[in-house]
């Protein structure tokens, strides 16, 4: 069971919400550094542990900040999110770039900042050659294969578009080694969104098996092992949060073991974004209408374009309402937007306390692929972002998206003259 | 079976993607114009009638001019698409309002504008009154719950967050009445993207049968019937295109039965988008690279940023290599994008002729729902929309994001001072 908490009295929600209108979403740095102290703490045996927190999670340069300021380095898949790294002075080996499908101008630019490239494909050695030659670093992504089930999200390892065989890596470890590099990182990644602790002991094993062989075939040592993410989070209250602990203790276990078969010693890395911010921001809306038609709906001033899950997944998030917390939970209605897409909804079926138009909502666990995967569709306009500091103030880190923002790539000069 | 074409030569397309970068969306303005006109003459025994664009599906300002200079009207659903409406001069009653859980000052800026309010809601009228007053002409949408079958997209009618109940109808406009509102409307819409004509035609049946039915008990007359949209394309080869002539012969039979029958005339309205533009748009991509794992991608430079519907319906989009096109389709692949997920995907095991990196591929379809479902997730920008014009020229009509319009709302100055 996890309790589903919101760091703010009513009261003081209700001043917040006059002061900034919503819908909006709030991160609470202090949950966030806590978290960020046990994610350390479970890993803590491996001297060279490394978290590069996944940007596209939460990409906002704030929150960034506080992280880089924990130590973690960050985890990048495009240009924007790499000059987001620059922009916080994060580069170098504290930037991972793992991408897929890459342009030969973000492998430049990775390569210019001296980030951990990470390569997706055997094909990209050639090409990242081609782009900008080859650095002394270079990490590769394994892809298991039927090796290792996959889940819902990310499908069946061998289905998904990510990563190197086994075979290709050995090939590939051979062909960086002619190649003049010198220093070699892995890297695997199968589950998103997973909770059962098991699975990353599983992988980190399975990784660290084939480590062993390709040291031993090719004549290499790795650096680092980057284990992913995918670490979930318990967005059901009956769900329980990964046990970090037995993760960082399992995967020690294994890492010893290998570590005495031969595997030479390395830092181990994740790069972890949801379990990192998610449980720690919300979603705050307020109730505009309710409608009783054959079901009844409770529409809220918030919309898939500040939470895309619920109608991309159908993933639940808790909702609750602070002020009515000690209510009983007898109104069941589905919780919607306003966008003109049925699948506009929140929560179906859901049983909330009795709440009216007026009423503060808050949709939990919306701190990491929420106000990122947010889209203007139907002329919707993105929230702002509000951070709770330490010290009991709050912040705006990203202000409100505005009409103009969302004409900004017209030209309505040309329009005038525009002949229809 | 459905001809999948696209307006330009080899050529012609190899030369426009040297001035354009790929990807970009091309929407061809003759095709455009051609299946307006044929959407018109499908009504045109209707003296009244009049489509209003779904602005949602294609939200550009240069292609909303376009048909309103054939003479559509246009139908929102938020405050930026009102204002696009104000762009190009469409104003009054050549804007229909059709929204949900709508804020008071959605309602307030279309009175401002004297456009069509359609009411998705009995609470609406006294929220509306409330907001801004009534006005001389309401419409109001029916939900006409477990009468009509929906469809896969747009769900059961009675599970959809839509519209009146035919008793909170019959209440609703006898209130409007007493309140002074003059002059009314209806409205219903059940499905999305649905091809069987007869789906329209039974719609309209049973919407000209409570038009009678509420005449008769309020003692109102109707100005218009919007029979809503919905009509959709055949994104299949196999599938095809949804007999409008039919449509609009069966709506007549209808229509002349119930004026036989006491009802008084009114005008129809549809309120078509991705019919209208959905065929005559395309999204141009050119390979970046071929993968070959435990199955063979091809990787584009563009993603689910410029093209959401595989990725979030599972929707089959028709892709063409118009370089190889005489060629065997023998190469089975899934067509990826360069998000970090593993569903941004065009295609999943999919027969195109062997494409190499540097070949230009053609998406067919993505002329509605296409550019306008882009997000920014993983830093991804959305493309340039260009316009193939009647004379042949080529003419810009969106430009592409820069990584500026992705920083637009993040406070750089701020962030220097923050301490993290």
């Amino acid at each position: 069971m996890t309790q589903k908490t919101f760091p703010l009295s009513v009261e003081r929600l209700e001043e917040l919400a006059r002061l900034y209108p919503t819908p909006f979403h709030l991160y609470d740095e202090s949950a966030i550094r806590k978290n960020v102290r046990r994610l350390k703490d479970a890993f803590a045996w491996n001297p060279g542990f490394r978290e590069y927190f996944a940007v596209k999670a939460t990409p906002n340069p704030y929150l960034m900040k506080i992280l880089k300021g924990q130590g973690f380095g960050m985890d990048c898949s495009s240009l924007p999110e790499l000059l987001l790294c620059e922009k916080i002075g994060v580069t170098g080996e504290s930037v991972m770039f793992t991408s897929n499908d890459t342009p030969a101008e973000e492998f430049a630019k990775a390569k210019e900042m001296e980030a951990n490239i990470n390569l997706d494909d055997i094909s990209h050695i050639p090409f990242l050659e081609k782009a900008c030659g080859l650095p002394e670093l270079v990490c590769c992504r394994w892809n298991p294969g039927p090796l290792k089930g996959g889940n819902a999200i990310i499908g069946k390892p061998e289905e998904a578009k990510y990563g190197f065989t086994r075979e290709q890596l050995v090939e590939g470890y051979r062909l960086l080694k002619e190649k003049g590099v010198k220093r070699f990182g892995i890297h695997t990644m199968v589950a998103s969104n997973e909770l059962n602790p098991q699975y990353f002991i599983d992988t980190a094993e399975i990784l660290f098996d084939l480590m062993l062989e390709i040291s031993r075939s090719v004549g290499i040592a790795f650096e680092f092992a980057n284990i992913g993410g995918g670490i979930g989070i318990p967005y059901k209250p009956e769900q329980d949060a990964v046990d970090l602990e037995r993760v960082g203790e399992g995967v020690r276990l294994s890492y010893d073991r290998h570590v005495a078969a031969g595997l030479a010693p390395f830092r181990l890395y994740t790069e972890c974004g949801r379990m990192v911010t998610g449980p720690y921001g919300w979603l705050v809306a307020r109730v505009r209408h309710i409608k009783r038609t054959y079901k009844t709906y409770v529409g809220l001033d918030a919309c898939m374009a500040n939470l895309m899950r619920p109608a991309l997944y159908g993933a639940y998030h808790h909702i609750s309402v602070p002020a009515k917390a000690d209510r009983p939970a007898d109104m069941l209605c589905d919780v919607t937007g306003s966008l003109c897409e049925n699948n506009d909804k929140f929560a179906i079926d859901r049983r909330l306390p009795a709440v009216e138009p007026g009423d503060l909502l808050v949709i939990h666990d919306a701190g990491a692929h929420g106000h990122a995967m947010g889209f203007q569709y139907n002329g919707k306009l993105r929230s702002a972002e509000l951070l709770l500091r330490e010290d009991g103030s709050v912040v705006p880190i990203r202000r409100a998206e505005t009409v103009e923002d969302y004409f900004a790539t017209l030209d309505f000069e040309g329009l005038k003259t525009f002949q229809a």
